[in-house]
């Protein structure tokens, strides 16, 4: 923490909650902790953290006591989307999350502080390409849907309970690259009453993994 | 347009559109054109509009042709969460959306461009102040859904068919102004089944003014 902090409650609950989990809290100087804060506007609190586990791709497919439900990202750049989407797969009860090694944002601080908590507590597998992910989920039995505006299909009217599924999102502007969108079980769109022709990413990843979920 | 452009599709279709709207298009130096242009990164193109017209909120009330569907901001400050709603709302078939004089941001070139066309789509009213707005609404005739973390019922399950309808969506991390909760017929949340105690504003959003959508 930096020294001198105006006092204020949400530190002394910092505070309360480092001393509940033995974490040792150091006061520095205010210009040694914006030195290594790596988001904008650190507001004076910083954590030393251990590198996010990885999960198996294979694993997040086959699933454990709940089936499987996660979201994959194709290509999505803007930290803001990513964290947003991460941020909702959780509160939409997703299983995992899977992300490519390439042509996606990967999990930086600003992906991190967007995601309000999700990046912790969502299972993150990284694979080195989507489209062979693809592949590889549905030859494990998992139900693929891409999120496409040219999709043949509603998303609010695909026929999905309980089965193991994988949602997948593409990038800003571009949407699907043309291999995962030929490799998806289905196309899902979103219907629009409007005339722009779509959505920003993360509303529509919102609508997607809410409409999975609740047809659980 | 700036001068010396790599030629590009998107040059030629903004150029086509232009000629077509008959639209004079002038040719600047980059410089000329990157002082005058309100956005970062302004991409080489940009263009001098008419002011945004005003609708009357009364108005906007009382509806047309469509019975009214109307989202109003209590406090929403973010120009990237602002725009993705807009554009949210416009997708989701909206009839007009209501923003506060003060407490939320303003039509900027931020939320205009993070708005993907919805600005100069969705009719805009302008308010003084959002609790009386709220008040009015009411006495015309408009029933009231105040999306809250806190509300006694589930987003998918509120009764709306075809009246007329307000949806208010709070301040990112505070919510609703209390004055705007203990206005609104009904309070509205979304279930969640993760740990995070909210959504990112713009995914609550998306997920009301479509669930308002779905059922008339």
């Amino acid at each position: 923490m930096a020294e001198g902090l105006e006092p204020a409650p949400v530190l002394r609950e910092i505070n309360e909650l480092a001393k509940r989990g033995r974490v040792p809290v150091r006061y520095v100087g205010r210009r040694a902790l914006e030195t290594e804060a790596r988001t904008e506007g650190p507001q004076g609190v910083l954590a030393h953290a251990q590198a996010l586990p990885e999960w198996d791709f294979d694993e997040l497919c086959r699933g454990g006591a709940r089936p499987p439900f996660l979201l994959a990202f194709d290509g999505v750049t803007d930290p803001q989307n990513l964290g947003a989407l991460l941020r909702s797969a959780e509160g939409a009860g997703v299983t995992g999350a899977v992300l490519p090694r390439h042509r996606t944002a990967h999990i930086t601080p600003a992906v991190t502080k967007a995601a309000a908590g999700a990046v912790e507590r969502v299972r993150l597998a990284l694979v080195p390409g989507l489209a062979a992910a693809v592949s590889r989920a549905r030859a494990l039995g998992v139900w693929v849907v891409g999120l496409d505006e040219g999709g043949d299909q509603s998303l609010f009217e695909l026929a999905v309970a309980t089965e193991p599924v994988m949602l997948v999102v593409g990038a800003e502007g571009a949407g699907l690259s043309r291999l995962v969108r030929e490799r998806c079980d289905v196309l899902a769109r979103i219907p629009l009453k409007g005339s722009i022709p779509s959505l920003n990413v993360a509303a529509a990843g919102a609508l997607a993994v809410f409409e999975v979920s609740r047809r659980r």
